[in-house]
């Protein structure tokens, strides 16, 4: 059967009724999604970044095939194959030399993996805050919601009316610094002059002032991504070692949600590996089972890891270290070591850079690109010679349209680009997001890059209409 | 491979590392786990009363082999096949007549399931209040752990010196009304005298108090389970009718965990079948795929589906709908519809349910039994002349030892039947959980109860010496 | 001037603008409050139970005007005379020969004294939460309405259409037990059949259950009230004694206040000393000063004072101790000594208790009383057959209308009684309370008393009719 | 008597036992005050900023005695002649042409204040948060707390080891913005070349971001400080009027609390005054009574009055409106206006300006000065040269010792103005605070100045040494 079941209009989805896709995937394969009318999109946005080592890649196929005939479930405290060889293929494969992780723990989600993580960190340092920052995600559940800090995405309600309903929420925001943003700094500094005599950022600073003003002796941890997915937007290069000083400095814990930019997607196994530094606690999702079975991971430091190895933990997740979830994991990372594809994805970046870098030149709409490997952002923008953006609110409200006119830029470009049979998304107001399969060919890269060549060409031509 | 890879020391278990099982599962089918030493056990628990259709069903593996083959992953905003199906089976297929339910959204666990119904309680009533009550448990994130009533499990660590660690959290836990649990009733009444005038439950009065407590205008939703997993008891016989009836008249929801009471292990299909009432929200997990994929589900009466239907929600989750998860879910009702395995474990509770009272008849130290379907408890006690229990905190705190002694009755309970083969579990302090798959044959439910009969034999023994 | 001024339209009141009172008081001598148009009204109930030592004692009057011509003002760390003086008086001459506490410390009002009571209590300790119970009251400030368990007294908003808008808090409410109220026991028990077989109370046992919910290793502190104030009822006899039993073995700390129910009111110093025991922390308010100044107090043990004594506290309050407000307090505790009006309360309260019964007795209307020493309420009923009550969510909600009718009970008693001179107030719905100053005559007292019998034949008339 | 009472030994205080003051204060007259040894010491900080009319005013002190022999208490809901007249000064007297107070409620500290302002706030916007700044103060109570910045100041206790406790509340801080203190930008800029394109102040935009970030649709209010009394600084002139702007532009409320810059001291009658602006709610304390009687007003605009009259509001205050605080405040204001000392301390701020530029000219001790009519700060620093401070930390963190050397810049300071018999304060670290008495003469003015002047050649010659 290939059409649409009647069982869809029970489905809840996050858009209105009257909004809903009606279409049907199939099937998927390599980096490409088939639908039922025959269709075949090249998935150049790797299905909310996670498809890592392609769609149904031979290798991970089968070893879905195999797990499935050994072993469906056993609770988390019966050691099995799989769980104990994904562990150890983390913390001695994927580290470079550095032996920092004492413990891994696998979960269901990326907002689960958060929710452990501020868990632990909470637990280690015996304080009750976590610090985060604005335009930040890292979930949807209670806790991982509230270190968010792209508001559209707190699991409010925007009504029929136009209202919005946050979640009635018994639970503050946590503390939240300022977004390391520097395209639109939101402390309207510029890159680098925003640099005190010292060399530390403003958005360091500011991060500094935030942990002290909650209090230093209530902060656990402070938690960031490198690459922000939801915000589509990579962190100044001397951020994250700035952070790393900051905290240790501090006595909080630093928390580095890899959900997104972890597992070679920025050309290193995980993006804090590019400053040559590590967090205390790590989380990884999506593409750690290329998303094939869901999965979560959090990874603590030998220090923590041996704290919570001395005591009972209260603490129980029935489907945490799944064997099939295992499974995918353990292919997945022996395919990214074997066919190496984190160096792949390297050297790929290199080439959507170049080719980004020529784009955004022959576009006034494009403003700019940020990324890094083989996840990249390229900035909308209305009007070329003031900078005037399309959405002035920017990543602070969905869904992304222009207020006065209806206008939505980004609705252009991914429905111009889907009209090519390529499929992009957009995560805030005025930027598209490509973060292809890491297994993607040459040739497939450049007709995804062409597609979106093409249609900013279309934004273009609006403009000058 | 069979054995222990070393990788298994970096796995960040819940237990003290000294105390870790060292066994290895290898694979399982059918009510049978086998391990790497060639030992095959009667999974007679279920695993955390996740097991359904039985380990590795063939139909089950059939369609993991099917869905492997077709589509890995695509984000929850594609349709797809399964996803359809799943809705519509469970809205169509397992709600009786009844037609109360408007919308289903699949998540990847239990905890994550309390999570959603929790925010959509919270939006539809537009309150920030969930009541709860004692003794329950929804899970470990932090929304479901705020509602979590077994302190033990709320995610705290007891350190090397005894001494607990509550999760420094900035959630306060929600308010919380007295456990329904006949047993020890924590009101200090004996079912049915606990009765008012107009025929209500002591508990139920006092739920009608603590919501009342709390501000009828704060409180969006009242959240139950019915056969109470962790807290292993049944809520006598009026509860959850009354609980509807409370609800409704004070205008709050009623959120309905059937993580485990669900999928027919009750002997019906949702353990509120048997009281000819329906909730507003029902979360399911465990047995909806038999746990062969890491999969919970939230479904919502139609009021609810249309008020969500009209809006837009910032709300996200990665694998909500994850195609192969939606496989096993498809697969499991598809299964459970045509070998009518609810019926089954209705029968088959009656054979349990005979021979529980007589093997509790014949052990002085088993003071009762309680459960329905294919999910029972056994109550161990100290002392039958006085009543006296093994661990006077009982269902509060967690390792179950006897302070004075330190000798842990379900410890030998457990011991005796894993020396017999039989996996069985125990959550609180004096009780053992009964809860096989649903396709065990009757010949293996015997091997079961018969290892737990010669198990308290060793209890009776050790208590007359 | 005596009339009123146009500045009162600026007043913010709590009742709607229509619904303000339009008299002026003008002065207030023993008993006795003056109004502009020269009638005089008989205080019966003592201004919210503030009027310890009478209106304008000339003591007190001579006091507050030797300090006004002394020391208007200096900030806390100054030491003065009245403040050390004060401090003296409260430990050495108030709790009888028990040298329980070791530390006091002045602020400016009820609610103050409840959130110094519980900072105190959370730094000690070093644990986040206060468990409280329904029915109480402590105060309206952001952490004593948190513990306050009247919900029409937690600063919400009944507005025009009838709806009710809670005060939209970022904070639950504490974990609440069962309030302590025999007249409609909230666990449908009867006292004293309501003690279990050691004899302990069942809402005893019902708050060990809740602070054992909550997790006794995250609970600081529970709070008691003796006379419930706000609720107008007496725990019951056992439970002081019980509450500390309890309190003591989980390690807990036991907060009195002692707002209402302190400085002579119950015919002891404190209300506690009625029961043998003593508090961890003890606060004070209204009769300390007679109110003739703003001031609350909090009383700590050796133990805890002890503890701050050797620390630095990040903690200012600018009038705390302030001048004024600590002559008004030693004057009252000097002539509370002087004039020996702790005994005098407790033999006036055996003379209002006699004559209660006999009221009770002789108004079908009148379903009993409950007090001690100079605090006393007496609760309507709709019909003495049956039992039933006026308003029968009774204590939950606000303005104690029967919601059929629109008749108010307690309006037309107190209504009644104004007619008669004699002013009196009602907090719960079918109650009035009587608090008049502890110096009232026995004429005075009886003006007081006729005019309450009156009125309740009043009501039987109506209920005859 | 004018010693040492034994009681003060039961006096808790904030400062370890062994530091504690061992004087007495027995006497105030004007800008002195006398102690127990006949010493008078000049206050030139006006004990926390709070004597505003000087102490014992004769109008003042006159008013209590009149109010002392007419009415002691009564409660809230009766008007009296003090509470109408106290409203219509404030309404008409002191807010120049401006009618946008629609109502004004009296309490008793300004901690109460604060949380009447937050409650009104929360409920007229039905809204959970609160957003404020870093480095605020609001007072102590759980709410004020959870709105103040100043770390120092939240209660937490520093304990022997010199470890902090913070007290471990269950209620995260509120959203806070970086504090606007141009002598230490937290933004690490420096105004005015802070400012943007539209001229709109870094501060003020961080203060947007911050209330975007915690969810526009969340926030009821930002609370202000305009003179930061416990940061000892004046926020940048654009200030006040761009957060009217920003607030209005958002549809967020705006709290001004002028618990210690209104009542004159910025020499206008409250510091909004300075920038033609008005706020939609607003507190006052300490100068409203001079401090002769504890009172804490909140006034608030026509809109919200006129809300709030149309309700039920469940909320109660027992010394709410308390006679002769009112009287106090009456007196206070009828003073102000006969000797129009608002424009008095206008006048003195431009004579202490010169005279504090001076100082500083000749200090290089003295980094600088900031400040408006009577209230002002003095900057210490270590090195002129480089701009050292002596507390790198800063306002963030209590005592104000150099960790280094355990040398107290602002201790030397005090200590030689207190050998001169000037009493001066510090808040911050590197900081003295100057707040006389509004009625201060020329000459004190001199006397105190000139003691500063001294202390700070002690500290250049130390710096030399
Ligand atoms: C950085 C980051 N963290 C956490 C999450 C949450 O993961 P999940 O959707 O699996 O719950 C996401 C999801 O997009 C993410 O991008
Ligand atoms: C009733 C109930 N709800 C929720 C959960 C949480 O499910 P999970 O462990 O999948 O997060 C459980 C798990 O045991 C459960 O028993
Ligand atoms: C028992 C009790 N505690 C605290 C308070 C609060 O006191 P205040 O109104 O002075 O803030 C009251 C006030 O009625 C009270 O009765
Ligand atoms: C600006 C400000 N607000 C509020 C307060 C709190 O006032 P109180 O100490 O009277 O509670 C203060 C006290 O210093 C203050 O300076």
């Amino acid at each position: 059967m290939t059409g649409r079941d009647p069982g869809r209009r029970y489905l809840m989805g996050t858009s209105p009724r009257t909004h809903r896709l009606d279409v049907t995937a199939t099937g998927a394969e390599g980096s490409w999604i088939e639908l039922a009318d025959g269709r075949r999109l090249l998935d150049f946005h790797g299905q909310h970044m996670c498809i890592g080592v392609g769609h149904r890649h031979p290798k991970l196929t089968a070893a879905l095939h195999r797990a499935v005939d050994r072993l469906d479930y056993v609770a988390d405290f019966f050691p099995h194959q799989d769980k104990d060889r994904a562990a150890r293929l983390l913390v001695e494969e994927t580290m470079d030399e550095s032996a920092w992780v004492g413990g891994v723990r696998f979960v269901s989600s990326g907002s689960e993996a958060t929710e452990l993580a501020m868990i632990v960190a909470k637990l280690y340092k015996n304080r009750p805050l976590i610090v985060t920052r604005d335009l930040a995600y890292h979930g949807w559940t209670a806790g991982a919601a509230a270190v968010t800090g792209i508001t559209a995405l707190r699991n409010g309600l925007t009504l029929e009316d136009g209202s919005s309903r946050p979640v009635p929420t018994s639970h503050p925001p946590y503390p939240s610094a300022p977004a390391p943003i520097c395209s639109s700094c939101p402390l309207g500094q510029t890159y680098p002059s925003c640099k005190d005599s010292t060399g530390t950022l403003a958005c360091v600073n500011a991060t500094e002032r935030v942990i002290r003003s909650a209090g230093v002796d209530r902060v656990a941890a402070f938690i960031t991504e490198i690459w922000h997915g939801a915000g589509a937007f990579l962190v100044p290069d001397e951020y994250v070692g700035q952070i790393r000083e900051l905290t240790r400095r501090l006595g909080v814990l630093w928390i580095d949600d890899e959900a997104i930019s972890g597992v070679g997607r920025t050309g290193r196994w995980w993006a804090f590996q590019h400053y040559d530094v590590h967090p205390d606690i790590m989380t990884a999702a999506k593409g750690l089972s290329s998303s094939a079975v869901p999965v979560g991971a959090c990874l603590v430091s030998t220090e923590i890891a041996d704290f919570f190895g001395r005591g009972w933990w209260g603490h129980s997740s029935t489907f945490a270290g799944h064997p099939l979830a295992l499974a995918a994991v353990v292919a997945t990372l022996e395919i990214m070591i074997e066919e190496d594809l984190v160096s792949r994805a390297a050297d790929l970046g290199g080439v959507v850079e170049s080719r980004l870098k020529d784009i955004v030149a022959r576009h006034g709409c494009a403003a700019g690109y940020s990324g890094r490997g083989l996840v990249w952002g390229v900035e909308l923008i209305r009007d070329p010679a003031t900078g005037q953006r399309w959405v002035e609110a920017d990543r602070w409200r969905n869904p992304g349209l222009d207020p006065t006119t209806g206008f939505q830029p980004t609705g252009l470009v991914l429905g111009e680009c889907l009209r090519r049979d390529v499929l992009l998304f957009s995560y805030a107001p005025n930027t598209v997001t490509i973060a292809p399969p890491l297994r993607i060919t040459a040739e497939e890269m450049e007709i995804g890059l062409d597609a979106l060549d093409a249609a900013l060409d279309r934004l273009d031509e609006r403009n000058a209409a």
